[in-house]
């Protein structure tokens, strides 16, 4: 067994009762317990056990609502909070919204889970689709994409400014002289910008990262530009080694070109597998979910992606070549979802039956299925083809499609030295191997002094 | 031992290091410990073993910044969730703004807490004063207190639609059908307001107890409106029974001017105790806190309250009878924490030192000492007086003078039938006797097929 080499990241994206639309409907699905905290922190204590590096939430502020799968029961910041006090070591990642929150109120909320947490959190940063989000928060419609990217770049800005803004040492705890904190250590940001104002400080003393993990998803050129510049982990959707490869050294190139080091940015695409002993086995598992799926509610799903009304196709009918734009036409903003449908069509020329299939397993994301070393293979291939750091596992049914996956994926990962067998730190930081940032008011005070 | 008469209500306010401003510098304060997650969840599992209502936490997005004593270190949904999973029946309030949140947010953060804790939460809603806070959300001076109760109603009205938007019995998880939820019984709330625009439904499954408990805290004439037509419970500061008693009349008296049953608003003062075996022990546990207090630093306090210069007065000087407007005259918007101050000056008469002792100890609550008699004395009187339902226990310095008050005080109430000796529900409407209330949206389907 080989050690030491360069570690895959992983993720367990957590997400009801599996990532396929119809897991719920599985006999052996959690469809009654989604609701009870306990199962989400079953859940989480099953991927510390296999010492991944991460949970993962998804979010968004609003209500899908096609009825044909659970709801999030949860809000993700408080359910990650109650991940922390089930787990000592794995990493708790939760998506956000910038477009959506107060920077004062979300640095609050995911610094007291860092804390909470002894220094496990992430943040996925979002913009955060669709007009339907918009109007939860008195907005007729949602601003355009790089307007939504413009108050994104502004919001971290702020709220690193925010996190900043205790030095590290600014609790001096001085019983004799009554003095607890020293208040020259903590620094307003007084933050006047086109899309917040923001005074500051902050109303907490440094977390045990410095700052969250620093997550982003969204794959449009400006989400990648964004992602380039602030992101140390990116969540990103493929179906192709080749799409993967170019996604991977885009995303590299930008963030050398912001001055950082490329290591330091993990590119993490989302991979759902099905696992059996045998390929046989591996494919009827994926056709037995796929027959739990409800075709009309895929289509809904589909049409909210596209944008148009697909009520007219034929399910056994192939998808006409260019109804999503065609492959290399779509994609700018908002619509790298759509890309990866398009590429689907273009590429494979399914049934419309055959791409709900593809898409009810991972919404886009890459759907694979065989036996535990060629899953293995498939993660070795992208890893060291330029291709991923790491991966955001997102099993089609929890917890058997996540156990099969650790049980039986993992260790031969680990035997080729690909994964670790136990942490070796206890942050996320430590276990993507990322440093903890110094606050850039003490950088500012220690060149003051230097001077 | 008397049973089923009329109960009390007690919470337990937790606050760092005790409610005592120089607590921390006790030479047996946990003043390095408040930012260790573990700190908090053992006061919670202490106020439980006593079988107390619940815990409280104070709030506010901004940073006061004096530096003499430990900031929150945890945003308080966040730490309200980690107790949650450390205990079991015990209630958890949180103080948030109405202010400076978004109602969409702050409904899925109490929602998903209410869920999270088995039906446990309550949400202490207040418009939050000053400036400061202000600033750290794109305004440069808070609205007036009118318009903040004004953004309040409808914030309230708001976020209950939201709680109510699922009926209660949406999720139908019916796997043969592929139906998850009767989208039939999920409601958009479709709320365009003066302050606020918010379209709905809530994105996920009403929560355990229908709505959090409404608490409130704010006790200016539109302060007093607010609660009697919203709030469950009150937390309010009063220093004298005759006080207490005007207040709980009115606000009484404004409940049932709202259509309310005026025992579905529960009135709970703060009180501080100090308890000692005998009053001499009591009085001198008292006088040794204040021996640790800085008064340069209560001066600035209450400089703040004030909103004027203080440092000109002499410590041991009387207070000028008219710097606080003197009592009757400051009761407006916005003043009734000064109100309560005017009125000690007024009364008492105190030198600046006395006054800034009286302060340290429950910033303006009621600060009593004596032994558990006394103490237990006072509490029956207050509660069978028409001045309280129950209080807000503020104790000096955690965990000690919380226990004291359970070992103590605690089992003379329940030896004179004043207060429960085992939970007999396991939610905070039930501990406090308050009904489930049904969805509005439900309430109207039922009018509607009856028709
Ligand atoms: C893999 C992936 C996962 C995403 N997850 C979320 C999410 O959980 N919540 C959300 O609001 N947006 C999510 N997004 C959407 C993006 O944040 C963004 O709003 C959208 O993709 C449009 O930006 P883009 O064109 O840059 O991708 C995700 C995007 C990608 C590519
Ligand atoms: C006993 C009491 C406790 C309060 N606690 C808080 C608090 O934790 N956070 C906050 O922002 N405001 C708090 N307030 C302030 C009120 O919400 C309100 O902003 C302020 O008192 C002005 O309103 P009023 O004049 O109606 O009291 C409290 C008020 C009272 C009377």
């Amino acid at each position: 067994m080989r050690t030491m080499g360069r570690q895959l990241s992983l993720n367990a994206f957590l997400h009801d009762t599996g990532h396929h639309e119809a897991s719920w409907r599985h006999p052996e699905s959690g469809a009654e317990r989604v609701g009870d905290i306990t199962w989400y922190q079953d859940l989480a204590r099953r991927a510390e056990a296999a010492k991944l590096d991460a949970v993962f939430l998804a979010d968004g502020p609003v209500w899908w609502g096609t009825g044909h799968r659970p709801s999030n029961q949860f809000e993700p910041i408080t359910l990650l909070t109650a991940l922390a006090t089930a787990t000592e070591k794995i990493g708790l990642i939760a998506t956000a919204s910038t477009s959506y929150y107060a920077p004062y109120n979300l640095a609050r909320l995911f610094g007291s889970l860092d804390r909470i947490s002894g220094g496990r959190a992430g943040w996925n940063i979002v913009t955060t689709q669709g007009d339907e989000a918009a109007a939860n928060f008195g907005q007729d419609r949602a601003a355009d994409p790089a307007t939504r990217y413009e108050r994104a770049q502004e919001f971290v800005d702020v709220i690193t400014k925010l996190w900043d803004s205790w030095e590290d040492d600014a609790e001096v705890v001085d019983r004799t002289s009554g003095v607890f904190v020293d208040t020259a250590k903590v620094h307003a940001i007084n933050h006047v910008g086109k899309h917040l104002s923001v005074k500051g400080p902050f109303n907490a003393p440094r977390t045990p990262q410095g700052r969250p993990v620093y997550v982003q998803a969204g794959s449009s050129n400006d989400g990648r530009n964004f992602a380039g510049r602030n992101a140390e982990a990116i969540f990103t959707a493929h179906q192709t080694l080749a799409d993967a490869q170019a996604f991977y050294a885009d995303i590299k190139a930008k963030a050398v070109g912001f001055g950082r080091d490329p290591e330091s940015v993990k590119v993490l695409p989302g991979i759902s597998p099905f696992i059996g002993d045998t390929e046989a086995e591996a494919r009827e598992l994926y056709e037995e979910f796929n027959r739990l799926t409800v075709p009309a509610y895929g289509l809904k799903q589909l049409e909210g992606i596209a944008g148009i009304s697909l009520s007219h196709l034929e399910l056994d009918e192939p998808v006409p070549a260019d109804i999503f734009g065609g492959a290399g036409n779509v994609l700018d903003n908002n619509r790298s979802r759509l890309q990866v449908v398009a590429n689907i069509v273009e590429r494979d020329r399914p049934t419309v039956r055959q791409l709900l299939h593809r898409l009810a397993g991972g919404r886009g994301h890459n759907v694979v299925h065989g036996t535990p070393v060629q899953i293995a293979d498939t993660i070795q291939e992208w890893f060291e083809g330029g291709a991923a750091d790491g991966f955001n596992v997102l099993p089609p049914l929890y917890p058997q499609h996540l156990d099969a996956f650790t049980s039986k994926v993992v260790p031969i990962l680990q035997e080729r030295g690909l994964f670790r067998t136990e942490y070796t730190g206890s942050t996320l930081r430590e276990h993507y191997g990322l440093d903890r940032p110094v606050s850039q008011y003490a950088e500012q005070s220690a060149a003051a002094d230097a001077s």
